[in-house]
């Protein structure tokens, strides 16, 4: 099975990157609105057993994290990816390290956090959509005290495992 | 917002479901196939922490259930719905009776645990799916040790805000 660890932002900030994601995004349907943390990886149902264990862990140390989001940005021209960009900061960084070294700590990219609008765009229909969107002014800020640890079923829809609090008040 | 609780299946289990409920169930983007246990209620966000609290303390002392299902199902003709019966049991029905009178303990029908696959059909499709469906051999056997609380974004799809464990040793 494969699984993956995201953080679902507030209801707010979901509806409005689903306003977007409905044009733009080919995911829409498969998965709410999230900044992921731990992209998917593969594990058996007996090996979640203890992830689960080292993901609850983790969380458990960790503080609630701070999303603020100013601006649009896009992977442009690696890829044609428009998203919400989420403020850099220690403890997202910190979120996302812990998660990855506890796995295999394979990274195909830097950790850039973010929550995807829009992608697999020609690069046309990606100059046109960003330039449109961009002229949005948009401030969005919250904290989140939970991750998500998800599994994706065969039509490609993402389920939600388990719920961990940050936090050792949780 | 809009929340509600359910139970999802297993893996094996959903995606069994969503072969039928991709054709049949107009719902089939919004959710993945869940069994609910407490139907959408209106809380607002600051009423969702001691409701939180009190699923969680609900949870905690019951034990996993089981879901044994070996058979299509019709809610015909009061409803034109298809779904996968769910073998109703003590400990489901518990479950179930627990979470609502915990809220308001309006139940508009008697608890009929099942998983949705087809739904808004009109008689002859109703008749004609079902009388297809219901030639298929199914036999799933799983424990269930955990609920969800969802809420519902303004695209109609659910985000997961929790997952509690069934059990003390939860």
């Amino acid at each position: 099975m494969k699984f993956g660890i995201v953080i679902f932002p507030s209801k707010k900030m979901q509806d409005y990157a689903n306003s977007f994601r409905k044009r733009y995004d080919a995911h829409y349907a498969l998965i709410p609105p999230h900044v992921t943390l731990k992209a998917g990886f593969e594990a058996t149902e007996e090996e979640i057993g203890p992830i689960t264990k080292k993901i609850s862990a983790i969380a458990g140390n960790l503080n609630p994290v701070q999303l603020k989001v100013t601006k649009f940005s896009s992977f442009s021209p690696v890829n044609n990816v428009i998203y919400l960009k989420v403020e850099p900061s220690q403890e997202l960084e910190n979120l996302h390290n812990k998660l990855n070294a506890a796995f295999d700590n394979i990274q195909e990219y830097k950790f850039v956090p973010h929550v995807t609008l829009g992608q697999d765009m020609s690069d046309a229909e990606h100059a046109d959509v960003y330039g449109t969107m961009r002229m949005n002014n948009i401030n969005f800020e919250e904290t989140a005290d939970r991750i998500h640890l998800l599994y994706q079923l065969e039509n490609g829809s993402w389920t939600v495992y388990e719920t961990f609090r940050l936090g050792k008040d949780a």
